[in-house]
């Protein structure tokens, strides 16, 4: 495994491998690794010819007020852990080699980000959006991993990609849990271990909106509602910033269960902000169930 | 040479000459090709293994009350000059494959589009980074190359290629004029004799503003009021949306003519906008000659 600290070097070593026309598997991270990012390396491991992870704090997707300087930085864990999965090349750029003074370009989207995460973290998709094309530009890879634990993220740079024609396929790879259902989050590091206990609000809302809706609840309040209350009774004091229904391919709230729907949640439990979510669609199947 | 109607089938007719290291040179273009475009593909085949050249009327970067339905379209002859200067590849995009229904995915710069022609048309520069980033992801050329007529269109591309790391140097040639002096452009297909005749007075105020300062003058209101004056006396009627003493860097406008200057005009003869520059710095040469 190599560490290359400038894009230059990383370019060059990757030529041979384009020449050879085999293909390049990416994982873009910010660091602070865990076991859903090594499952994404996993699946490029296995589909690609080479595997290139990058590792960068990304400040241009922080708000002012949100947690950038404290964003854990473990590069030696992180590291060892991509050399366990087997992955060639890391790119780990020296600071100030991401953006350049007077760097004003940036990449914008109208309709994904409206939704969820969005109106809670102005600028935050712009900023992934241009670290994302500009990583792309940098490694330019056969395919790009996400998971689907940031949902939003993946479904925005899947248009993103479709809509610039960055001929990169971007891969959406299941959310690791922890054993009691946790969704692996950087920001679980966060979490005293009562916070820990209380986030796992999180994960038992999405299960029961997925039962409601298996019951045959058609009306979004209501699930929401649900959703809501469970949250509030498990995690008492969590501040909740949304728990919604939406459709999963526009994002946009439904106000009855039809078709394939996203249950995503933001809940702030302490000074930590989680998000979670799972896909589920309203099938005769769920109904009987 | 061949023509490609699918960004597709050029992707695969590129692949080889990729694999094999080759360097491909790109010349994106609306066609009306004239011979600073040849110009463009000349310098391409100079510097390039592969010379690629688009044909595509891009509607987002023109205005709701601006030329698009009018713009000249000129296939046939646009295929034999780029015969002619031994193209490789013309791309022309069929109708639908550019921008797919739903894409809201732009490109967006605040400081250069600010200025010059930007405030005079809104969206366009956001049309023109969005419809060159895609056609970089679909060419990936190593080099594309631009005429120095659309100065501040070349100064906002290179500005994008760097801030989001395409790996392509952007190339800007020289402008190519009529031996009288008026710059090429499509748009000039629409001047009747009279207008051709008044459209002179662009460069001849070009001329004034250069040799101004090379006489002394400091400036810029003065400058600018002698390069109004000469249009409006060669070219009655004419309306002047520019006619401006910026930094060549910055496009800022400047009070006195230091460092590398841009003079830059944009004027309305008889229906017809059209563009003009010219590079100037005040050298001591200038000063005594």
């Amino acid at each position: 495994m190599r560490v290359w600290r400038s894009a230059a070097a990383l370019r060059r070593a990757l030529a041979p491998a384009r020449r050879r026309g085999w293909s390049i598997g990416f994982v873009p991270t910010m660091g602070a690794l865990h076991a859903g990012h090594a499952s994404l390396m996993r699946r490029a491991r296995k589909s690609c010819n080479l595997v290139v992870v990058s590792i960068f704090v990304n400040p241009t997707q922080f708000g002012p007020r949100e947690d950038f300087s404290e964003y854990p930085r473990t590069l030696a864990r992180d590291l060892a852990l991509c050399r366990r999965e087997k992955v060639d090349f890391v790119y780990v750029p020296r600071a100030g080699e991401v953006y350049r003074p007077g760097a004003d370009t940036v990449v914008v989207q109208t309709r994904l980000p409206r939704h969820l995460c969005g109106p809670y973290r102005p600028g935050h998709f712009r900023g992934v959006m241009t670290v994302v094309a500009k990583l792309f530009n940098r490694v330019q890879p056969t395919a790009a991993f996400f998971g689907a634990k940031d949902y939003q993220q993946a479904a925005i740079i899947q248009r993103m990609a479709r809509d610039l024609d960055f001929p990169v396929r971007i891969v959406v790879c299941p959310t690791v849990r922890e054993k009691d259902g946790l969704a692996l989050s950087s920001r679980n590091a966060y979490l005293t271990p009562e916070e820990r206990r209380r986030a796992l609000a999180l994960v038992h809302a999405l299960r029961l909106g997925r039962r409601l809706i298996a019951l045959g609840e058609k009306r979004a309040v209501r699930i929401e509602a649900g959703m809501r209350r469970l949250i509030w009774s498990e995690a008492p004091g969590a501040s909740i910033d949304y728990a919604s229904v939406v459709d999963a391919g526009t994002l946009e709230p439904v106000r009855r269960a039809r078709g394939k729907m996203l249950l995503a949640l933001a809940v702030r439990i302490g000074k930590t902000r989680l998000i979670d979510n799972c896909v589920v669609s309203p099938s005769r199947k769920n109904l009987s169930s």
